[in-house]
C-alpha cells in the first residue's frame, strides 16, 4: 500500500490554496468573494481559506436556508462568520423554490427536482451578489463529489473558481482541524442539504472514507482488486463506483461543439 | 483581402452541424433535445438543425415569454413550431423573474440585473425539462455573442451543445436563408430581449456585418490598421472590439483550480 494511500494534508497545501486564491482576486481585479455558507464542513473550510487570502471583511457568506434546512445552520454559520469577521447575510429561497417547482407543473415533484431547483436558485442569489460588489463566486466543491458528479450542473456546480475542488473528502476534514474549524462543524453528518434527513454516505451507500480510497485507486489506475483490497470494499462496490465517475463524466466536461468553427477566440 | 474574408455557409457546413447533433444525441444516450425558442433568429435556425438531425418530433420548443416580450414571438414561434412539426410548450417565467428581484432587494433593479435573472430563470426550466425528459439543452449562442461575452454566464451561457457556436452571427443569416427559416424571422432586428426597446446592434454601436469582419481579422491575427480598412471602421472601434474580447475571456474558460490536486479524473 506504500505509495497509493491517499496523500496527507500539510502546511504547504493549505498555504497553496490560500496563495491561489489571493492570485485568482487580484488578476481577475475583485474587490471579493461571495460563499454560500450552510454550515457544513466544506462551505466553513472554503470560507477560512478565503478570508485568510483576502482578509475576512472582503469575503461575503450568504446563508441560504429552504423549507428542509436543520434550524440549527443558522446559528453555525452566523457563529462562524462572527469568528472569522466576514459578512454575513442570510436569504431565504424557499419562495424562489417553490415557484420553480410550481412552473415546472410537477404535482409530485422529485426529490431530485427539488435539489436541483434549490442548487440552482442558490446560485442566482450568489451570482447576482456577486455582480453588484465585483466579487467573485469561490465554489465550496471538494474532489470527491466533483468525481461523483455529486452536484447540480450550473447550481453548486458553478463558481468562478473551486478552491478545495483537489482535496477529497476526508482531506477536507483534515484540512478542517488544521485551520481551526469548529468542532461541531466537523462532527456534522455530511448532507447536500437538498431534502430532509438526507445525507450523503447514505446516499452513495459508502462511507467517505471508503470512497476517497476507492476514487484515489481510480486515478492511480490500479486494479479493481487492489482497489477493493486497500479499501476493505466488495469488487463489485468498485466496479460501482467506477461506473459512476465515468457516467457523470458529462457534468464535467465542456459542452459539445460541432469541429466547424474556423479559428477560436 | 483575399483570403481574409469570412467563410461564405456552403450545403456542406450545414451537414457538418447536421451531423454533430445527431452523434451527440446518440453517443449520450439521449432521446431528444430542447431548446429556448425567442421567436429569433438563433433560435429558429438552431430548432430547424436539430430537427433535421433527430427527427422534429423528438425536439421540444419552450417559449419562455417575459413581461419585455413583444407579442408577436408567440406567433412566431408557434408557427415555425407547426411549420417543422416540433414539439411547443409555453412557460411564463416572468413570476420567478419579479421573484429574484424582490429576492435580491433592489428596488431599483438594473436593466443587467433583470436580463440576468431573466436568462437564468430560463436556464431553469430549460434543465427541469431536460432531465425530466431525457433530452440534452441545445444552446443558440452564435460565434459573435460567443467571443463579444454577450451571453448571461449561467443562462443562455448554458447549456449541453451549441450547434452554431462555430458561426458568425452573419453566417447564421446565412444558413437561415438556405434552411427555409421563415423571412419575417431573418428580417428582425436582432435582440436578446431581456429588456424593452433593446437592439443587439445599437448597444454594440456596431452592426453585425461590421462586428464580424473585426472578429474574423482578429482571430486571424491582422493588424488594428488591416481589420480596420477591411471593416470600414475607425481603428479606436477596433481597439474597443479587441478589448472586449479579451475583457470577456472570463465568461468563457473554464473555473480556477489550484495547482494542487494531486491528478484529475
Amino acid at each position: 500500500m506504500v505509495g497509493r494511500a491517499i496523500h496527507s494534508i500539510t502546511k504547504e497545501d493549505i498555504d497553496a490554496i490560500v496563495h491561489f486564491i489571493r492570485v485568482v482576486v487580484k488578476e481577475t481585479g475583485s474587490k471579493g468573494l461571495v460563499i454560500g455558507a450552510s454550515g457544513g464542513l466544506d462551505s466553513a473550510v472554503t470560507t477560512k481559506l478565503c478570508a485568510d487570502a483576502i482578509g475576512a471583511e472582503n469575503v461575503l457568506n450568504v446563508f441560504m436556508p429552504s423549507a428542509v434546512t436543520p434550524p440549527g445552520d443558522h446559528v453555525l454559520t452566523k457563529d462562524m462568520s462572527k469568528l472569522w469577521g466576514t459578512r454575513y447575510k442570510v436569504i431565504d429561497v424557499q419562495p424562489a423554490i417553490d415557484m420553480f417547482i410550481g412552473m415546472f407543473s410537477s404535482s409530485a415533484a422529485a426529490l431530485l427536482e427539488k435539489g436541483n431547483a434549490s442548487a440552482r436558485c442558490r446560485m442566482m442569489v450568489l451570482y447576482n451578489r456577486a455582480k453588484k460588489l465585483n466579487y467573485l463566486v469561490a465554489g465550496t466543491m471538494n474532489k470527491s463529489e466533483y468525481m461523483m458528479g455529486y452536484f447540480t450542473k450550473f447550481g453548486d456546480g458553478a463558481a468562478d473558481l473551486f478552491p478545495i475542488i483537489g482535496l477529497y473528502k476526508t482531506q477536507v476534514w483534515q484540512m478542517a482541524e488544521m485551520i481551526g474549524v469548529p468542532k461541531e462543524v466537523i462532527e456534522k453528518v455530511p448532507t447536500a442539504g437538498l431534502w430532509d434527513g438526507q445525507t450523503d454516505e447514505e446516499e452513495m451507500g459508502i462511507t467517505y472514507h471508503d470512497l476517497d480510497i476507492v476514487l484515489n485507486g481510480i486515478i492511480l489506475g490500479l486494479s479493481e482488486s487492489e482497489i477493493a483490497e486497500d479499501a476493505k470494499v466488495r469488487t463489485s462496490k468498485v466496479l460501482e463506483i467506477k461506473g459512476i465517475v465515468e457516467g457523470m463524466e458529462h457534468k464535467r466536461s465542456a459542452p459539445y461543439r460541432p469541429n466547424i468553427a474556423f479559428n477560436d477566440p
